[in-house]
């Protein structure tokens, strides 16, 4: 398998193909063999650029969210359909079945993810809106609001060799949903799986042209083309993150930079889960499979196990027991347990960090020389047992708080009280997550609390969630990725947050007219549209924003008021008794019901008749500003707000109405949603 | 006047006071004599960021944001008084009354709006709640949530010299209302103004121990004691940006780095906007302005003026005519439109950058070499009139796109079309802000959208918003402040965002009583309290996050539908007929009212006598999941879901509620929000 660069839409593979020409052997973790070769660069990544910006990003920003986050939908199942010789591969890099489907299932669940999140929380728009209005005036005629727009750059993606599916596609699904073309580079040890991942990307034909390139080898000057419209997204090794990051042209032009790197996560058993709790088995069988899941080469595995001094000797016994009935070995096999690391030189590299490693603590468990192994051969793959360390003094010690061995290797270490887990844990300097292990509120909580400034995720696994728990070491696309300090300080995912990472903030500032036209959402001040036809009747299409009605009056009296409290047994005293609500400090007597209002309102606007009004589904954002008082005339003002379309058939429409009252005071604000008809309804 | 540093609470000046001992002497914009002297540092930064960290953290983690908005706001009244001193030495600086204004009254402006922010949008809590709850399981015993806790380091803030106060105090707002102590670094030509400012703030003895330090002269080593728990914030040159950035320390410990520096920020001129309309008049009368104002020195003023072709000469005529009446002087004048710049040594950089600007443009307007001076000394002042320069090829241009003259200067250039416009703004590679003069949809939103990529902040200015506008150049706390690429690519305050800079956002993951527990927020899921007691029966202090009730049943008529619509007059067809209902696609048949279904549930929930409950003041993400049909039986779940203090006498209770149907079925849910009395009512 020779693998190509993907540039300017079509494959280039530099060099003749022979090692001597410069070429790199990839070799199965397994047994040694040569599955692939790749380039070592030599692709023209200027042009990478150029192509990137002059056709990806316009035919990409062309589309609306909408748009792209269906392309994500069809893209996950395409590859959906492509799994079973996508695992076939995979096995090649050690991972065995369970591994993939974190990097498989979980690349392409990434890509589900964002395809639904952008149908569902985004606007069928080229932008989008970021926060409410903000007032910026006394007489109302200067706001402010703030848009996103896709940035005008490419997208790079260096990715690392542990997850060749799952991090290609974590970083590729929020820049396409945010319209960005992207540059993927991935790791190589493992690029085969990633290159036939994208192989699949690019058959499906279902991305633009331009919007999708591939570097296999190095990236040449790449770096030396980009500028503040670009986004470098890394993960991988601090030391590489800070070549790409210090780079003259990244910090000249502020290129984004987000960086995931070194991460020496800690798992906290708590004071209260002894021996024998529930707690304290879902620590002990955490902490063993975060070591052994993807052979421990997760950014996100479990390095540093912190236990009540008190529990160490059990909680290393049974740790010791439950790594002992691993089975390492060949990945393919049912009954395997552990597969290899990515390669051979990863394994010389992480027996070198173990070595290093114990200068501060002693192996508990496991020999980094030696493994047995099952269906497969030690002498050319690249196993290695799990290695428990334990160290004694974890306050005094540095190297367990900083030495990341990226393999099946975890150290174990005691602590004193709950302050002293906290310390220990900090000394990770920043960390991508932490989990907890406990089932007291005071101990649960101060646990979190004092470890969240140093971590990007903090799970708490009980009794109560463990069954569904995705556990430790899962990041998942609606939460935040990413840690402070020595874990790069970067953020990806998390719902929409990771698509405005390649987007552009921008405050806009004006009149409530000129911000209502340019965004598509109507602002109170904003022209009101009247056609002389009540909007109720008619559809979505046709509907446009800014429409308005404004109602006739109506007298709520005292009749109403008695009447509705009967009515509906709300005879709270505001309403009932004009002594008690006097000495209310909000009212002047008795009030009308806030839902009298409200449904006086909707008398007063709505068309009755069958139309393209299929049906109220809410409102957001209710406030009563005002009380009615018997006597006290109502009108109401319905304005369309926002339109979003939900299905060919029918669409959202956001309806802004303000209650006011004789005196022209609000008296009751807010938004009604309703689902309208596309078309004329024909009932 | 000597200036020293305040260094753990005591004010440390180092040396014996003479220009020998490395003395710097700050001297009059306006006549150059020595208005104060500044040491060149030498004070023990370690021990400074130590003291932060050991004794300004802690101290002002403590409180809650309602305290530190408090704080604020106290601290910006104290300022208030201060204002008349504080303007006096500012003319110092060649700042005239107007500039003062900005400078001055802005910055305490932003104290107040951070105070009033906090107490209006964040909880009286340690922590900040980010987004929704994300559901992360099928049985729903597992979710997530985002938290934000205040980083445990310290904020440098490394400021510039044009707006001494305002520059300090909106950096020094949101940090402080995020939790975080701060070291200010003035910037030394006006250090003696922020100084001033500074020492009220000590004085005022507002802000605990250890939560302010101010370093006058070098930083030293500073950047060598900060870890990825700190964060710098700077607003200057490039190059000094680029020291900062990539410090060794600072990018290997992911130290969070905001920069705001070099922008060559554009006003637009749309193509309707031809001479004689309101918004052509505008464009003349706001590049006049932003060119005169605090003479020129803003990193957000206007420094290239774009104009149609075809209004390029009345445009330069206007122009000129109006600069013409510029009076240049002493700014302690009433008459003088313009003071100096902050010295001698900015009048020869800026005059440095006219010559390099030169090479592509003419001088339209004004003599960089002389100036008239009223009531001043042009010789020992810092004098420079006003400079208007034409460049007729800005496409071909780079000086003028890239070369930023901090001073009175800006280049007046011709395009042919809007999407011209929009290419020639882009080539500043990024600024801070825009402004757009159009009073025409398409061309003011063409143009809006396409500079957005590339800019933080965007102002139309037309004739509706004109006279409440504020302006191209004023940044303002609610709205984000900074841009991409040349412009530094960071961030500052835009309200809560820019607090949540100072700020560790962390994915909370667990079982829903843990999450509640731990952001005393409930969530679906988590234990129902019941007391015994109605909740309407006890006070917001007693009342406990997660105490519920469930209401019995209540069966909603075919009667009670059509009672309802008469009453209120909504006889919308999906309640009235049982034909046109059932070719709805969201209805079996007949249904009832949603605000019939909400008015029954707080007839169910209501406990009607005089008590804690003040009033129902809104709601908010009402959601009708289900229809209800005649002869359905629907009742209520009410539990207390969020409390936040906001008056001595009450506070705000948030309510979950959830109406179901006979069989469980969820048909509406919402947040319900009261007002409470703190002790029981004594009606």
């Amino acid at each position: 398998m020779k693998l190509a660069s993907y540039a300017r839409d079509s494959w280039t593979f530099s060099g003749n193909g022979t090692v001597a020409d410069g070429l790199i052997e990839l070799r199965s973790a397994i047994d040694g063999h040569v599955v692939a070769v790749a380039s070592r660069g030599g692709v023209d990544v200027a042009e990478m650029v150029r192509y990137a910006r002059s056709t990806g990003g316009p035919n990409i920003r062309r589309l609306t969210f909408r748009e792209r986050a269906d392309m994500l939908r069809a893209l996950a199942a395409y590859l959906n359909e492509k799994k079973p010789s996508l695992y076939d591969l995979s096995f090649e890099t050690g991972a065995t079945r369970g591994d993939n489907f974190f990097d498989i299932d979980g690349g392409i669940g990434t890509l589900f993810s964002y395809a639904s999140r952008g149908r569902r929380e985004m606007p069928d728009e080229r932008f989008a809106l970021d926060g409410p209005l903000e007032p910026l005036s006394k007489g109302g005629t200067f706001v402010g609001r703030h848009v996103m727009t896709p940035l005008y750059g490419v997208a790079v993606h260096v990715n690392a060799f542990n997850f060749p599916c799952w991090g290609m596609l974590e970083k590729l699904s929020p820049a396409i949903l945010a319209g960005m073309p992207v540059i993927v580079k991935p790791a190589t040890p493992t690029a085969y799986v990633a290159h036939a991942v994208f192989r699949c990307i690019v058959e499906s034909g279902i991305l633009p042209a331009g919007s999708v390139q591939m570097i296999v080898g190095s990236v040449g000057d790449l770096l030396d083309h980009l500028n503040g419209q670009d986004v470098i997204s890394f993960t991988g090794s601090a030391d590489t993150s800070l070549l790409l990051r210090n780079h003259a042209v990244v910090a000249q032009n502020s290129v984004r930079f987000i960086a995931e790197r070194d991460s020496l996560n800690a798992a906290v058993l708590g004071k209260d889960a002894r021996p024998g709790t529930p707690e304290f088995d879902l620590f002990i069988r955490e902490v063993a499979r975060e070591m052994t899941v993807k052979c421990g080469q997760k950014c996100t595995a479990i390095r540093r196990a912190l236990v009540p001094a008190e529990f160490l000797e059990p909680a290393e016994a049974a740790l010791v027991e439950r790594l002992g009935q691993v089975v390492v070995g060949n990945p393919r096999l049912e009954s395997v347990r552990m597969g290899a690391l990515a390669g051979q030189p990863q394994r010389s590299e992480v027996r070198a960090r173990i070595a290093e490693l114990s200068s501060e603590a002693v192996v508990a468990y496991g020999d980094p020389e030696h493994c047995t192994v099952t269906g497969a051969d030690d002498q050319h793959g690249a196993f290695l047992s799990p290695i428990l360390l334990r160290c004694e003094n974890p306050q005094n010690a540095t190297k367990v708080h900083g030495v990341e061995a990226f393999g099946p290797v975890a150290t174990l270490m005691p602590y004193e009280d709950t302050e002293d887990a906290i310390a220990i844990a900090r000394r990770g300097s920043g960390s991508l997550v932490a989990s907890v292990y406990s089932y007291d509120d005071a101990i649960a909580n101060e646990l979190i609390l004092g470890m969240a400034p140093y971590h990007g995720r903090i799970i708490v696994i009980d009794r109560d969630c463990a069954k569904e728990s995705t556990g430790h070491g899962s990041p998942l696309p609606p939460l935040v990725h990413g840690g402070p300090g020595r874990a790069g300080g970067g953020e990806e995912l998390g719902g929409l947050r990771g698509v405005f990472h390649y987007m552009q903030r921008t405050a806009l500032q004006g009149s409530p007219e000129r911000l209502s036209s340019v965004t598509r959402c109507w602002l109170k001040g904003a022209p009101e549209k009247e056609t002389g036809v009540h909007p109720f009747r008619r559809s979505f299409d046709e509907l446009e924003v800014g429409e308005t009605i404004h109602t006739p009056p109506r007298t709520v009296s005292l009749d109403d008021i008695e009447h509705f409290a009967r009515f509906t047994g709300d005879q709270f005293y505001a309403h009932m008794d004009e002594e008690a609500a006097k000495a209310n400090p909000f009212f002047p007597g008795r009030v009308a019901h806030g839902y009298l209002i409200l449904s006086f309102a909707a008398g007063l606007f709505v068309d009755p008749a069958v139309g393209p009004v299929l049906a109220n589904y809410g409102l957001d954002g209710l406030r009563f500003l005002k009380p009615v008082s018997p006597g006290d005339e109502i009108r109401v003002r319905l304005t369309v707000k926002q339109k979003t379309p939900r299905k060919p058939e029918y669409g959202e429409v956001r309806w802004d109405v303000e209650v006011t009252n004789r005196d022209g005071e609000v008296v009751a604000t807010y938004d009604l949603l309703t689902m309208n008809a596309r078309a004329h309804a024909s009932a």
